[in-house]
């Protein structure tokens, strides 16, 4: 294997080995010597891939962030291009803790979220995340207003910070067992069917 | 002092120093023994008081709770009792962090409940208070319909609910600072005036 595959292979295998201890005991308790284990090497070895736990940190998110990247992908492909509604429910389902694996993926975001409130380099990683991401709800409500399917009146900016605030609060009542995963998928439709609400294309119904 | 009294007043002022902790480094990074150093006392003497690391964090959130009633209660005192709409936007805004009190209050909160994701017995505890503050809330917005200030379409179960979300994720975002405190107040100032609209008291206007 080609040096730089081997690397990322590794980094991979550690990450998911990081998942796996995470998952149970939390982010916060996850020592860098029990990843090692999991993994089935010692920490010296991790330590060749990972200088330090807040370096394992960020990769374990993008990790995370890639596999969310990947299930959104998967789900607009099945999505008509056109039907700007639509994608946008789809893009916001994909944040809400909808089956074992964004599950895990959401309680360890909130781990990290939590972290990263109290450490500066890791704050600045999250702001960035969550600036993708709110860029991309942002572009998707602009195009539902052009089509005539949100009001004119709404502002994508601050739309799109409201839905991923609600989703990130949802998220957490969920792994508090406040709500069930139906519940959450069935408070946020309808906050989307408000936003839809008012539009033209409701109008014309 | 009588002695139930004096054993009030050492539990709060244990309580007063976990939130001194816990404030600069994380709840679930504070051990016992700091909390005893910080309050004054040895070990064993605050063990007197607390058997253990769970039963300090149920009193320390029934403190940050009982200082949030006071909080509410004192900006509902200057509220008409006939105004249904700013007397539920004064419950919501105690819920954002909007000054150095509410802050702290809110971080511990976030701590809070990300170690009751994976505490049975503080799952349970978590999950009573938010009950009861879906209660309120569902209260207030129920007499708002009643008053006609916000539409008999909405649902004031499930607003009720999506308003805790929301403040919750606002507040996790305040934290990583993605947003300021007054972009906080001014996301859910929007999300409030979208309940309102389509009231018989908007359309009157």
């Amino acid at each position: 294997m080609p040096k730089q595959v081997d690397h990322d292979v590794r980094r991979t295998a550690i990450a998911q080995a990081l998942w796996r201890v995470a998952k149970v005991r939390g982010l916060e308790r996850v020592s860098l010597r029990e990843v090692a284990t999991e993994a089935g090497m010692s920490l010296g070895q991790l330590q060749h891939y990972f200088s330090s736990r807040q370096d394992l940190m960020r990769f374990a998110m993008e990790f995370i962030r890639r596999k969310n990247v990947e299930r959104v992908t998967e789900r607009l492909a099945g999505v008509d291009d056109a039907d700007h509604v639509a994608r946008l429910r789809a893009i916001v389902m994909e944040m809400l803790p909808t089956d074992e694996e964004s599950r895990v993926g959401s309680l360890l975001n909130i781990d990290f979220m939590l972290e990263a409130a109290r450490n500066d380099e890791l704050r600045e990683h999250a702001r960035q995340r969550m600036a993708a991401l709110r860029g991309l709800l942002e572009g998707q409500i602009a195009l539902a207003v052009q089509a005539g399917d949100v009001s004119p009146e709404c502002d994508p900016r601050s739309e799109a910070a409201v839905l991923i605030a609600l989703s990130d609060g949802l998220r957490s009542h969920f792994h508090l067992g406040t709500h069930t995963a139906a519940e959450v998928v069935s408070l946020m439709d309808r906050h989307l069917e408000r936003l839809f609400a008012g539009s033209a294309a409701q109008k014309a119904r």
